[in-house]
């Protein structure tokens, strides 16, 4: 028989970062979000990439989620399909912004490629933060971020949500370039 | 704990379509996928999309797909999601270009929304067909595609990935009409 059930884990390691907590400050979540990205670099789990949900005004985490590309043999697990399937699962619902819940926020260590992109309008998600941006991906790692409309923010802003750029973007320039430096795999269909 | 597993599963219905065989034509191909999405309206089981991955030269069937978003919750759950991603779970590979694979080809119902065009653009295959277009799904369910970028066809042309628009076009359609009729859902996160 063909597959019917697509079963995507994230990284034993990361069971212990999984814990329920409340991050007050976009700089902390940001924290919270680049230390898992640069752990999955460092026990080569994956790309250099994170991404978790939570309440945008509580700062109440609902899912982290890091790049499995590679290990689980999946090109669409990227770190933000991983954290937006994972809310929703948790949660029980494909709408991220049922009028039942409390507005969401994504954080994640890059700017969407355009797979995340659209999934990111999709998820129902109020507001989205990252550290690093698309030009800095594709210079530092190489990585083709696929095809992003040419107003990026407009195309979220006519849909209702917000875009934070540039959180803790040092930081997250310091993740891209230890995964490179570590000699990793630039692992999309084109390379 | 937070969740650290995300698991898709096709329609129970699904399991005895889902068995291997070759599709020579092009046609054929689709009328599998068109009669997979009327299928997935008659048995209420999620949106009015299928799409299935085949060797592209010998017609083998690698995978199908179905639209489980709101049975499964997971607002990524669209049929070519599921398609490309069982498709790499079952040949053990994020790639479906690699070398040792024939060229693979991607057969939908519909055009692929922003977030599935991205998909598309990672699989790995060489080859994307469809019956009706984005303006047809707009036109007829309503559902917003996401932030596609201007020239649709020129980003998958430059990525050498060829696009067959248009494929049992008026079959697709009457898919398409047969969900509004249905008075089913436009579950996307705007509506």
């Amino acid at each position: 028989m063909l597959p019917t059930s697509l079963n995507l884990r994230l990284p034993a390691w990361l069971d212990a970062s999984a814990q329920p907590r409340a991050l007050p400050s976009l700089e902390q979540r940001m924290a919270l979000v680049l230390d898992l990205a640069a752990r999955n670099v460092a026990q080569r789990t994956g790309g250099p990439f994170a991404a978790a949900v939570l309440e945008r005004d509580s700062g109440r985490l609902v899912s982290v989620g890091v790049n499995v590309v590679v290990p689980q043999h999946c090109a669409l697990a990227h770190a933000e399909v991983m954290a937006l399937g994972l809310a929703q699962a948790g949660l029980r619902t494909f709408d991220l912004g049922s009028p039942g819940l409390p507005p969401m926020q994504l954080v994640s260590s890059s700017q969407m490629c355009a797979m995340c992109l659209g999934a990111v309008v999709w998820s129902g998600v109020a507001e989205v933060a990252f550290a690093t941006t698309a030009q800095d991906v594709i210079g530092i790692v190489g990585f083709d971020e696929g095809p992003t409309p040419a107003d990026y923010e407009g195309s979220l802003r006519e849909r209702g949500i917000r875009m934070l750029p540039g959180v803790l973007r040092e930081r997250g320039l310091a993740v891209l370039r230890g995964y490179v430096d570590d000699g990793a795999p630039v692992y999309d269909a084109h390379h």
